[in-house]
């Protein structure tokens, strides 16, 4: 039961990105070193999160990413919605099912999904950032 | 949002022998014909179901496999536990994340499987097994 890589990366950013010392840009040099992810990996991420509106990219000399919004205003539940390509658990058209038309499964499962996007519904990147993981990113180097 | 492929084929087989006429048998080659899912797939699931206790094989000439229990008895909760690997939906210790100490997304995606597994919980193999895909299975060949 897992969700994608990019899912993974885009929550690995944006915690970043929100325990920066405000006023500073990170870049995803930074971001890559810190987490040992590769650079390709975490790039496309974070085009995708300036796509979305999430991350502002500062161009230029000195420039950088950081949050667009305050993270309070950031849902989680939203960010997995984006980065997730299906959020059916098990793929019946990948390989067509041959008893799609009948399975009783798909609907058990659809609705297990929703309570997982439901219990994730009200949080946003604030509830996670804190002053331990904090420390880790900026302060041990 | 994905089970693994095992959960999948595992399903895919309980639903097969689930509606298998009284009586009857099933081979995993009937399984694989149907399903068009390679028979070394399906033969991994068949041989761990048979461990679990929930399949039981009858060897020789006319032999073949069939539920151990009837279907009301089979969890569908049980089967997600039994056949993924891992219920953590981002695999921190993978390449082990540097923020795993002080995480807090963590606690929340633990909460959110716990609630996809709620939401089955309660379901067993006979309320997914239904006339339309019985005909499926048996009658269209």
């Amino acid at each position: 039961m897992k969700l994608s890589k990019q899912t993974d990366y885009a929550f690995r950013t944006l915690i970043y990105l929100g325990h920066l010392p405000e006023g500073e840009l990170a870049t995803i040099q930074h971001i890559c070193d810190f987490y040992r992810i590769s650079s390709n990996h975490i790039s496309k991420v974070v085009m995708q999160l300036v796509r979305l509106g999430y991350v502002d990219a500062v161009r230029g000399k000195g420039g950088g990413i950081r949050l667009s919004y305050p993270a309070e205003q950031i849902a989680l539940v939203e960010i997995v919605r984006h980065f997730e390509t299906t959020l059916q658990p098990i793929n019946c058209s990948e390989q067509p099912c041959r008893i799609i038309r009948g399975c009783k499964l798909k609907g058990l499962l659809e609705g297990a999904i929703q309570a997982f996007l439901s219990a994730l519904t009200g949080y946003s990147l604030a509830d996670i950032l804190d002053g331990e993981t904090q420390k880790i990113l900026f302060m041990e180097g």
